[in-house]
């Protein structure tokens, strides 16, 4: 936790909060803060800043808190994730959260598992806290927005056009990942969506689709991945290349 | 499991092997083989071919295999490592093997807690077949080296030297992962040794020593990732450089 990051359930206030929660335990007990100690502190979604301890005992920490640097930038980059194994997700969420990505879109496709869509992982009670972990670990405060999409055609053809309000509009390159696309990931552009597939791929008609609406198959090398090493892989390598190497 | 490994284990003779572990089970109950069936098979370090199920029954697959493929070639990569947790080092060997790395220098540092060392899962018996999971997820026979140091000043002062006959011959750039280091990974040379520092980063000392011995400081951003996917990120970033992009 290299931040504590704050949220309006703190109070209406957040220069003054009172914390009793994991976000207690680890000033408390990792960090052994003291009163008059500095932290690192940021509002969800908002502003950086730091955090000055009042009084740390009985598993409560109060702190007043002054913002005054910059809300970081959205990470430039999406993922559209042909829903994974439930074990496998709710191991990605904080990481994506952590390597920095805008949206993570989830979706049905033929490799998909029906089932997987009714896992709790699903719930925005259990996601968000990791996604909150996530930035926590990278010092961001951009929570990435999600959605969950039951119909694969329907979000390729109806809701990742340029022209969408929903945030899709600065898209430039799009890549689906696919284990025969052997172009590699470089870009000088806004925003990237990167498409990675189920275990087994997506199907002839998944790729058809993509291609269609503007992505380009591309690939992190010939090997095999696991879906949620790919994510981090892929994620990192279009991260690196978008920072204008 | 995208191929199945053979090595000196299986028989004297891998054109006709007998199985009966985890790789039986996952041809049986997974692929669900029949007699005359090809599945993808390596011998480890070696070329790769194809088997043909001559039966396949309880619990037991017999194969003829023909290795008419080339030997992969040894990843590009090296990683040398600063100790994890244990919990976080079990889940690295299938992910390191899987990325591809040549091989994987685990090293103490200050910020490394001692009892690490001691854990099980530095025993060869607990990360080879967790190394051979991750060869089979990519499609590679490539076993990497492993190596183990405690002391880190002996390490680089003695055993990183271009001269060394430890197959460090040929690395031309290193690279420190450093919070505050901000030079891009980009590189045309043919081996490169990632140096990746403890939970709480590389001290001073650690730093200038390597440094002195021609690692460059990098970064894959300035996001602070848990180690496991600064991993998996810098091998990914590192691999797609080389690539030739």
């Amino acid at each position: 936790m290299n931040l504590i990051l704050l949220d309006g359930r703190d109070g209406p206030d957040p220069r003054h909060v009172t914390l009793s929660d994991a976000r207690a335990a680890h000033l408390l007990n990792v960090l052994n803060v003291t009163p008059g100690q500095a932290v690192r502190v940021g509002i969800l979604d908002g502003p950086l800043g730091v955090g000055t301890v009042e009084s740390a005992e009985d598993g409560r920490v109060t702190m007043r808190c002054v913002f005054d640097a910059d809300t970081p930038h959205r990470p430039q980059v999406d993922v559209l994730l042909a829903l994974p194994r439930p074990k496998v997700m709710r191991r990605l969420w904080a990481q994506l959260a952590a390597l920095g990505v805008g949206q993570i879109i989830l979706t049905n496709a033929e490799r998909v598992e029906r089932p997987y869509f009714d896992s709790h992982v699903l719930a925005e009670t259990c996601y968000r806290p990791l996604l909150v972990e996530g930035l926590q670990q990278a010092r961001d405060t951009r929570l990435p927005a999600v959605s969950i999409w039951r119909q694969f055609k329907v979000l390729v053809e109806d809701h990742l056009t340029d022209s969408s309000a929903k945030g899709f509009a600065s898209w430039r390159i799009r890549a689906a990942r696919c284990p025969s696309g052997r172009r590699s990931v470089r870009m000088r552009i806004r925003r990237v969506l990167i498409a990675i597939g189920p275990e087994g791929g997506w199907n002839a008609f998944e790729l058809a689709l993509l291609q269609e609406h503007g992505f380009r198959p591309v690939s992190v090398g010939s090997r095999t991945l696991r879906v949620d090493t790919a994510c981090t892989a892929l994620v990192a390598v279009v991260h690196a290349s978008m920072q204008g190497r």
